[in-house]
């Protein structure tokens, strides 16, 4: 082994972690880092804060220096060395210096590959003639991005995508002053979450200020970039332009050189992170995982995985042969003053997969209520009505998003199921969590669900049944219902149920809401233990009017009218 | 079951719990609430932050009213109750009315006791004699003290007892412009750690100008509460006394009924919450439970365990059996500005145990470093050196403690070992973590541990070995030896280290050490390599110096005479 010289193609995130990981384990062997760009290892999730300004120094992107690491692992690292070619047969590498346009072949033992994802850029009218566009994905584009704003004094923006990327940037361009324009294609800003929850953060990001433009795409880019049309028809005047629509991965170099390629082109590795070729590892954003959940062939790329990878596909060519288990797919952003965070697979991944499922939805505080700070935090829980197994979840709230998705995280990778859920015996004193932590409280939830002791709907099917004059009980208190209320819903408080049910319909589903979802579950057990057929809204009237609202086919009334 | 009439004896927590869930399972039952206090289901966690003010309106700490949890649950709610004695033989219980002074017999066809625990207050000379002297456990206490600070404006309080409550008093009165000494029997503050996780903690105590006496207990209480001596010999002027050195179950009422006790006079039952006496349950802070990890009979006074044993309770009574699984001891409390979190075993109950336990310790930021508030964060893990399976873990830090001990609790009940702890992919995004979590950190370490990859040696015996002349190795750069160093040890910085191999000892084992634990793993790596003898500094020297510095028995050595 000592011996042995290994090449990676990429000093970022999966090349440099197994570059480090190689080196801990065999300090003889030859370890050579070859990276296209200046930098290795930088911060790349730290981008978009270094642009608006959260992070103040560019050093601090530069998480190591090529000087540092080669010192400190004794490593052969060349920056600005792009490969061109991969001589399989020959098990060489052919390297062209980019400083000098010299290009040498480097021989390997073992080669891996992490040349990481780049940003889709679609070919729109106009766009490649633009001046004032920009993709982010590394310190250039960064430096780019941060000169502009401070010699143009944009005052305008459109960011074009509403994922992390699109997201973090439109966040950080306001923080800069900058008007900001968000255009997604699909009718929801976050696709890696449902709906519902997505229109949380999109009423937030329009309380701040940001215009969103969903179910809309830019069909083409006028006057040099200075004037934005969409699909839609719309027409938006830009000073600046960031292209966030997704990235595909890097991965001509490994088709050319023959290895297979799997969904969306990533480069296929077996369970060791093995491409097609023994000799050749691939770790990071190009490769193809297996969804953690269903096992099905998948592309994530996210910055824990190339980690993971980076260490393991070394511990494997180090004679530790260690497996890739999958991807969870959990991620995080904060968008504003809200944290949106998922783990698993969504609703729309289910439905897409055909797998029967359970969905829960809760808004605990993210602490005891009567300790100062405690934030309302939104959470959905998807489960199997099989066997209560955990599917995912989802988060989004201003405090404490983080901690309960990496618990849920940690309870789908440990294979615990909801009834695991309410054991988990949480972190508790008031400035933390709840004697109950929401996390107990959504296995409660969904116990409660495949026991038998409440049936619930979902937001979407009660607008439905309420149009089609379905018998809709209200249980909050009066004053509850100037916020709002579904129309045509019978209004009967919590508290007076067991005196008022002869108002009941004895041989109708009486379809049940409150608040957050609580009250009604208490009167569903109520009129249940009285012989009444009973739904409950699950997540309440908070989860239904946010997502109606942002769908834009929701009546609400007046509260006025009701209130007479 | 609709016609069973059954009784609660104490409203708070586990009580009021088990109401109102038997409630939602039987509508038609006769429940009974008895209380011997004013209030049901108050705040009892919350009640310190009242007394600091961060808690303004007394009302926030009733979180249930009697009339409110009555009429929503259609309880028979009776306060001001005291249950005088259970007559097991005519299942009935007999009740004073406090006001009245009414005595009065119940019916009950399953009764569940609930009484809580209550202070402990030491037989000490002149105690029982002094106004100022107050404890903790009620609002009736809290009025008290809060009346008390109001009126008097004390300016020096004396909080004896350094666990959960001691800490939390100290805080608050501190808040209140109180100079607070605070006095504790064991060598440390909060026995639930171990001793050098809980030297952070009273670093920081005395920098926010708590005095502590450690290792030291009240002897004796003079002139009516405002001259008080310790076992030491000092004596502290006090205008006020708060005692909370500890709890003890309230057992009597099932002592004199003939049921069998546990631990420490705690109320033994089965699993399934069950006395000897099979028609009375009970639950909560008076019950004798199992600890989680060794299965061993404990007495642990929290309120996760009280919620969720009223929870099951009420399953089991209305004919779903749900066991109760032990208690994981699970606890966290803010000290100032840091947290402080706990799960599973310590190192010392381990000890105790008698089991082989390997321990990890580690010095993450909170997050990722570049993204601005990152704060350090204390992580020690204790797993077993046979097959990696996790014990317990604590940690203390400004941010993130409460996430990462969550986590860990979570994969302590789902049964999770070291490797899996590396395997869990935790939401990351810069303000949130780091690509490795802290927790994927300790799965790391541990894991490297067990593996063979380094050999570790803790604070504690590296000081001995130090003293007795072992070769000590200092990898950190010059700069860091101005913040102190272990005397003796040789000093040759990480990336010196491959070109400095000729000055280390070959036949002898070199203790490597350096800030945190990280680079002195490199260094291990890289001299293991070489064939050198190396054991590495676990948590390096930001645990030894915090620890050895309260144990006041270590020889920091000034840096000037090794800097020469």
């Amino acid at each position: 082994m000592k011996s042995r010289k290994i090449v990676i193609v990429g000093g970022v995130a999966g090349g440099a972690t197994a570059a480090a990981r190689l080196r801990r384990l065999n300090e003889g062997a030859h370890i050579v880092l070859l990276e296209r760009g200046e930098h290795i290892s930088f911060a790349n999730c730290g981008l978009p804060y270094y642009i608006g300004g959260a992070i103040e120094k560019r050093e601090k992107l530069l998480v190591q220096t090529v000087e540092g690491m080669s010192r400190r692992f004794h490593l052969d690292i060349r920056t600005l060395s792009e490969v061109l070619r991969i001589n399989r047969s020959e098990k060489t590498v052919s390297i062209q210096n980019l400083l000098s346009g010299e290009v040498y072949d480097e021989s390997y033992d073992t080669l891996i590959l992490s040349p990481g994802a780049k940003p889709i850029v679609p070919p729109i009218p106009g766009l490649a003639d633009a001046r004032t566009v920009f993709t982010l994905r590394n310190i250039p584009d960064t430096d780019k991005i941060k000169a502009y704003v401070a010699e143009a004094k944009p005052k305008r923006a459109v960011v074009v995508g509403g994922g992390f990327i699109g997201l973090e940037m439109a966040e950080n361009l306001h923080q800069l002053g900058i008007h900001v324009s968000l255009v997604e294609l699909s009718a929801q800003v976050m696709e890696a979450m449902d709906v519902e929850m997505a229109a949380i953060l999109q009423q937030h990001l329009r309380a701040k200020g940001v215009a969103l433009y969903l179910s809309d795409g830019l069909k083409a880019v006028e006057e040099g970039g200075s004037r934005l049309v969409l699909q839609s028809g719309t027409e938006l005047a830009a000073d600046m332009l960031v292209m966030a629509v997704g990235v595909q991965p890097e991965s001509s170099l490994a088709k050319e050189a023959g290895l297979a390629l799997g969904s969306r082109n990533s480069i296929r590795v077996n369970e060791y992170l093995q491409t097609s070729d023994p000799h050749i590892y691939a770790v990071g954003d190009a490769i193809e995982v297996q969804d953690w959940v269903s096992g099905q062939a998948c592309f994530v790329p996210l910055a824990w995985p190339a980690n993971r990878q980076g260490r393991i596909v070394a511990d494997t060519i180090s004679g530790k042969p260690t497996p890739y288990k999958g991807t969870l797919g959990t991620a995080i952003a904060k968008v504003f003053d809200l944290t949106a965070a998922v783990t698993g697979n969504t609703e729309k991944v289910l439905q897409k997969r055909g797998v029967p499922y359970l969905t829960a939805h809760i808004h605990p505080n993210s602490h005891a209520g009567y300790y100062p700070g405690a934030k309302p935090l939104a959470l959905k829980l998807l489960f199997s009505p099989e066997d209560g197994m955990l599917f995912g979840a989802q988060a989004v709230g201003e405090k404490g998003a983080d901690k309960r998705i990496d618990v849920l995280a940690t309870a789908i990778k440990g294979g615990l199921n909801v009834w695991d859920l309410a054991e988990l015996e949480l972190a508790y004193a008031p400035p933390f969590s709840s004697a109950k932590d929401p996390v107990n409280m959504l296995g409660y939830v969904a116990q409660n669900m495949l026991e038998g002791e409440v049936d619930t709907i979902q937001w979407h099917q009660i607008r439905d049944l309420a149009a089609a004059g379905a018998f809709v009980l209200d249980v909050r208190e009066k004053k509850e219902l100037e916020g709002g209320f579904i129309e045509g819903a019978v209004h009967i408080p919590l508290d007076q149920l067991r005196d008022r049910l002869a108002e009941l319909p004895a041989a109708e589903t009486i379809y049940i809401y409150c608040h957050a979802g609580l009250r009604g579950y208490l009167a569903s057990r109520i009129l249940q233990e009285w012989g009444f057929a009973v739904k409950n809204l699950d997540g309440g009237y908070k989860t239904y009017s946010v997502a109606c609202q942002e769908m834009n086919n929701c009546s609400l009334a007046t509260p006025e009218l009701v209130l007479q």
